[in-house]
């Protein structure tokens, strides 16, 4: 059976050019990157230059990135450490409804601590409205958090407008641009933006590796507190291997995302096009116009995400029904019931994400295998028995 | 140049067996363990594997280890996760004055929050004393954290007794094991402790790979709030490549354990015995009955530790002055200083620290090459002159 991964929310394939630039760490250049000697000069300059690839693909300077082992342990860092750093000023803080469970549940930390909070609504197409950002400004408010782009529903966010209003009151503003960096432009001076987090794993560098880009000069407290590592503001023996595989992957987004986008958006948009056509009841999610370019998300009406996915997996198709951190979880995606979906359509929530080499071939693949499943599924469905019943009794009225 | 690595406590080298079992999951394997597909499901059940092997060198259970990114993390979820998880019941926090800065920055924010805390002193071996732990804890107390070996002195600490004390006045307690997991036996149930810090670069693992261990119903709170990944305990896309290489470390660890150690403590014994026959004014730093068995320290007296650290690594000698996690800011050592050691002994501080594979004849090139770089050093040292005038003084007199 041929695997066609359309997950790339999920996680990337690991470029063979980083792994083999990660390789020399994993090997005979063990060294620590702190210490007094050959072995640690050599691993330090490693993440040095490491830093500079990932500061230029954000257009930062490489003295603003800071390594973590995660997007959502960028987010902690961002969310709490900016907050907390600030709290002598104002204990307020804005976010959207659609962000990542890493920056809601930081969020809720802070509430535990003493914050409030205020949750920005978002519209049908999942898109943070800045004026309804503005409006949840308080002289207390010390930071607004709002992503770049949304792994559920593939919307890509006003984030320039929201860093203006923000830039405007004086409050510091963090995007989570983990589902968007390295696989759209993004330059951090251009959008005023005082903190953003990316992560390897969206961008075909390697698991566990992800930065926080922080403007020069935003205050920002430590998540991880140890020693003289990063600047002081994140403790713990580098991950060097892991920084220079990132590294090698933000080299690599910043040459090929323009062509990368050019071969993905066609196909992107035959599955948002077609799908629907294809099989009934099924809305395509987020925005068409400002979407990322490897993502088509759909509600399947009357059938469950989990259940396709199952189903999709025993035919070789990997596809996921919205965030892989919540994936085992079974509620209803957050994300879709903020911009109006009521719970059942929620539940049918799919996302098809392209990667680097998927081809024509493999959207007609799916073609071919979803609509038989969805029928499948519908016909052991009592919701959509309901429905046909009500519609049958509609048509003899 | 023959180049002879004598620091372990900074970074030990990555085992081929653990590189070769990491390779999967930089490859093809390159799954979220989150997701519900095959790749996802091959991802998870590394992961589990892993998890099993890292609970089986301390003896716990799978289902009471987290994986973190390096021990700095452990030692941060540990300290603040379990304190601010029982703040309720009281905000009084006890630690040794020799922790790793992981635990005694991570104190200093809890204390910006509101907690207070007490530091109990440790004799000239660094020893802890269990009874000024006892006589530390107030009815406020809800956590005392103390390593179970020291990485600068080679100290290993009475972790039972303390964990006995902690567990008849109903206080949760915290060890750092980062320093000796791998390279003494550890036993979590026999020991009594609550959490265990340990991390994979200490015993020929990848580096940012860690873990900690949280006995099953302690309470702690995460230190990485996001989705359902570890329990729900700490957010964040696994790094599954690096999990599987600090599975595959510690298996090799608890097999090899026995054989590396006897190995290793008749050149460390040699090191501690001979060194100061060799060289005058050389005191041994750490206690000789109870120490790691691939770690010797000393204070070279008139002469500062970074000085001799550049002149051995020119003669292809890696070796440490104590922490590397703050080697390059150039303070005095706070664990030195708290064994009563004076500022200017404790600038001397030097740690050759073994590792697999060390052999007696690299301790031999040690002996040949380091008495002139001592030598040549107090040669540049006004204290040392002023030491030679007044002895000569005392001569004369």
């Amino acid at each position: 059976m041929k695997r066609i991964y359309l997950d790339h929310i999920a996680a990337t394939p690991l470029r063979p050019e980083a792994f083999e630039a990660m390789r020399p760490y994993l090997g005979d250049a063990f060294g620590n990157p702190q210490s007094l000697h050959a072995a640690g000069r050599e691993a330090q300059e490693a993440v040095e230059a490491a830093r500079e690839e990932v500061a230029a693909l954000i257009g930062a300077s490489a003295s603003e990135i800071y390594f973590t082992s995660s997007g959502s342990e960028a987010n902690n860092f961002a969310v709490k450490g900016m907050a907390t750093g600030q709290q002598a000023r104002g204990r307020h803080i804005v976010v959207s409804g659609i962000e990542h469970t890493s920056v809601l549940n930081s969020v809720k930390a802070l509430e535990r601590a003493g914050f409030t909070a205020t949750l920005v609504p978002v519209d049908r197409d999942g898109r943070i409205d800045p004026a309804e950002v503005e409006k949840a400004l308080t002289k207390d408010t010390v930071l607004v958090s709002a992503m770049m782009a949304n792994s559920e529903v593939g919307t890509i966010e006003p984030v320039a407008a929201i860093a203006a209003v923000c830039r405007s009151r004086n409050v510091l503003f963090h995007t989570d641009a983990v589902a968007a960096a390295g696989s759209i432009p993004i330059d951090v001076k251009a959008l005023g933006v005082d903190a953003l987090s990316l992560a390897g794993d969206q961008f075909y560098g390697p698991k566990g590796t992800a930065a926080l880009y922080v403007r020069r000069g935003a205050r920002i407290l430590p998540l991880i507190d140890g020693g003289i590592q990063e600047g002081g503001r994140r403790g713990g023996t580098e991950n060097v291997a892991g920084i220079v595989g990132l590294g090698r992957a933000a080299a690599l987004a910043r040459a090929e995302m323009a062509a990368r986008t050019a071969a993905l958006v066609p196909l992107r948009d035959r599955l948002l096009d077609e799908l629907p056509r294809r099989i009934g009841h099924v809305l395509v999610t987020g925005s068409r116009a400002d979407r990322l370019p490897h993502h088509a998300s759909f509600c399947i009406e009357f059938v469950e995400g989990e259940a396709m996915l199952l189903f999709l997996d025993m035919q070789g198709i990997a596809a996921s029904s919205g965030s892989a951190c919540t994936s085992k979880s079974l509620k209803a995606s957050h994300v879709l019931l903020a911009m109006g979906y009521d719970h059942a359509t929620a539940q049918g929530s799919l996302v098809f994400s392209l990667i680097d080499g998927t081809a024509a071939a493999d959207i007609e693949a799916l073609f071919t295998a979803f609509p038989p499943i969805v029928e499948k599924l519908r016909g052991m469905s009592p919701l959509y028995t309901q429905y046909l019943k009500d519609r049958g009794s509609d048509v003899q009225r």
